[in-house]
């Protein structure tokens, strides 16, 4: 809206042919398989999120850059944007909408993406953080915790919308502070009963955070040795802290281990402490890939969940492997998971 | 999710000016004009599908490649999603979506498109498939079929979601086989009575298929001459086949004729079979084409459906042309339809 | 739809690769910071629409172009479309869905996209028509007029869909006139009381426009002066007029002026007349950019609306500028706006 439209119609084509696309490089990946679960249909289905993204960066000069990240979210047998349908919404750019600078005092950008504490758990868990249920990260890596409770029905678990995200740059050439800092703002939640009533929910539909939602993450990544601590209060005051460490005994082979403790005293009047730990290695064999984990989740009073996994990844390039993984889980019920695929990046 | 996230300032700015754009390519159709129909007011709309896609091949060496491709589908009109309200859902990448490895063996993919009778049928149509009233193929063409009954209500009449795409290599030179082999997942359809009641319908909302969807089709292209054969069946087991034959007498010139016949008797009590035939010409004259149809669909004991057609196409580039449909049809009714537009490829 | 898709699997591949993306140019605005209105808590949020566009032009020769567009617009903090929602609706290609044809006649688009009387009265809004609450088009510029108000509950107040868009050429060097005719489609709108009742409204839900809505614009741009007028009638027999002005004593700086009246006599009993002006100035000093304005709105017996405004631009690229505004608005209440953040073009 900022350049003159007077004289419309020259200024359409003109503008159109001037713009050049180096500005903005478009990314992503799509993944897509057959897979099994104990006491479900044979389905086609992913392993990992499947994206498509726009993104870009502007060197201002004087070591400060703009930059910008736009993606999409879908699902690759299906065609949707992830988990959206007629009744329940998740945003166009589920994955990231931020805009912001660069430069020696770190990263600054406004909008929507993975909270510091999300962000860092990923690159301690066995898959990288990917969604599939061999994976340990959307309910052991995290304790089952939820980033954002008071969005609306269906959108995602690890995410501030209506944030500021910080990253510090390096200090000491090993060390890294990330901070995820959310507005009060309401965002369509559906209601949540807590320590309310059905009639009087603790938080009733559409409502604001109790407190301003925020996470804190600081990394050290010192030649085969990675550290991690990690906190995070969400919008009804449910709040996770987490250690961890990754270890490279030889290049090939990275070792890795997380703890994790949530307490949702806030909202639930019974059983408020969740505990967790994952371990898993990934080892670099040939042209392959094998990734093995055991993760553990210890809810009050509640009965625990044992999760194994086995996984391996041929790469056909350095952009495409095929994969498959093998998992099994112990709760309530034992559900045993099984999956080929494609994994392609673009 | 599988590059290294510990260092996300370094990392955010060094990928995104790093990623290479080349590899997707950018494609679309946008298509719009007048139209009126009879008993309808004068619109502005569309002859073709509207799409804005990406897609890329990576060459994997040995002959083997690696494909994905994902197909936004909008209305010129409004800028809307394909049929999407705030009841109705259509997937963003309602086009296709789909990823696979292409080699001697054939093409391999997985996710979401045109079944494989739907994508053979439409080569043996006059409008080639598009879904203008003046054009055959949603109705005439395919019968009336719909090979995804049991999606959300509004998706789509010929797609399959969650589902494995194969096609051959050619055979002799001439042929091909291709598949198309659905999952039992279910994907949040609405009640269908069929052979139930109001109460107790044959298949309740989001119902899993009553066996796995599944089409296949063969073709053979020499010289002067296509044939084809197909056959497909639903997840409410309707099934439909289909033979058709095209013949270029001079290379200017293509005639082509289908036959195909629907059975619902899984789901209709009376009337099951549909029958219709259609047969058409495209004939290229100086910068033009000339389109002319004709198809009957015979469905027991209801009215003939019966629809003469008539378009012409005026090329200003290989990319862009203007384009006129007449039509009428009788079948209940009597529709007469006229347009008049742009088509454009990008 | 109109290649022949007999041979499935090697075109697939061969399309892919031949295809240029030089047909495509991507362009986009990512626009965020934090502000804070009287009463509400401190947000993070835009100033401008963000957008994610896709366009081209195609020289057919002899002076004759093919141009296409396609905008989706979205909100940063959330990464969703422009305010959708489960229950409210607008389309991906929310910002314009236009194809057509440029040459000496002008230019002739059909789709979806800013009316003329809209896209012309931006230009004369010191704000350049930003949806921001410092600036005025929203509200004063346009004395509250709605463009489209038989769409579906949510869509946007500024735009036609189902029309015809022609922009002239350039009259004497200096004059374009403008012009947007919609169909009398219906699109989804929810029920308009008007001079009915709740029983039996003017317009039910899903009504067509009583006539076919239109908009007309001329401008003149000569040296240092530009002059507008323009008028539109929407659907529900709504219309507006506008005059307007600017003027640039000296290069850096450009004056502005516009008046405006609504007349909702069709559908309101009481009070149908609306009556606004807005008077502003854009100064450029060293890298920034001071921006300045002052509205009043006066509805027929209802509390006039009157809202200062003063913002800057501080550039740190062509492409790229911080910026900060403060505005105060006087009308039934008194509402304060702060903001600060970044603007980003791609």
């Amino acid at each position: 809206m900022k350049k003159s439209l007077v004289i419309l119609a020259l200024l359409a084509a003109s503008a159109a042919t001037a713009q050049a696309q180096s500005n903005v490089a478009i990314y992503g990946t799509i993944d897509s398989g057959i897979n099994k679960a104990t006491g479900t249909t044979l389905a086609v289905g992913k392993r990992d999120n499947n994206k498509l993204g726009f993104k870009g960066v502007e060197d201002l000069g004087g070591g400060l850059s703009a930059l910008f990240q736009l993606e999409i979210r879908f699902e690759p047998d299906t065609g949707a944007v992830e988990n959206t349908t007629t009744t329940t919404y998740r945003p166009l750019f589920q994955g990231q909408s931020r805009v912001g600078l660069q430069g020696g005092f770190g990263t600054l950008r406004f909008g929507r993406g993975l909270s510091a504490y999300q962000e860092t758990s990923i690159t301690f868990e066995p898959w990288s953080g990917m969604p599939t249920p061999a994976g340990f990260m959307t309910d052991l890596q995290v304790a089952g915790y939820t980033s954002d409770p008071l969005s609306a029905a269906g959108n995602s678990r690890n995410r501030f919308s209506n944030a500021v995200f910080y990253n510090s740059p390096l200090f000491f050439g090993v060390g890294q502070i990330n901070v995820t800092y959310g507005t009060k703002e309401a965002n369509g939640n559906p209601a949540i009963i807590g320590r309310g009533t059905a009639l009087a929910p603790q938080f009733p539909a559409n409502s604001p955070p109790a407190e301003a939602p925020y996470s804190v993450s600081g990394t050290i990544l010192s030649g085969p040795l990675g550290l991690m601590a990690a906190y995070e209060k969400n919008g009804v005051e449910t709040d996770i802290w987490s250690v961890g460490a990754s270890y490279k005994p030889i290049n090939p082979l990275k070792l890795m281990v997380t703890y994790q403790r949530q307490n949702q005293d806030y909202t639930l009047p019974f059983n408020p402490a969740t505990r967790a730990w994952v371990i898993g290695a990934n080892y670099l064999v040939g042209p392959g890939k094998v990734l093995a984990g055991f993760g553990r989740k210890s809810p009050d009073g509640v009965t625990m969940t044992r999760q194994y996994s086995l996984g391996y990844e041929y790469n056909l390039s350095v952009r495409t492997y095929l994969y498959s993984d093998i998992s099994t889980r112990h709760a309530d019920n034992h559900v045993n998971y099984y999956s080929l695929g494609i994994h392609h990046n673009f």
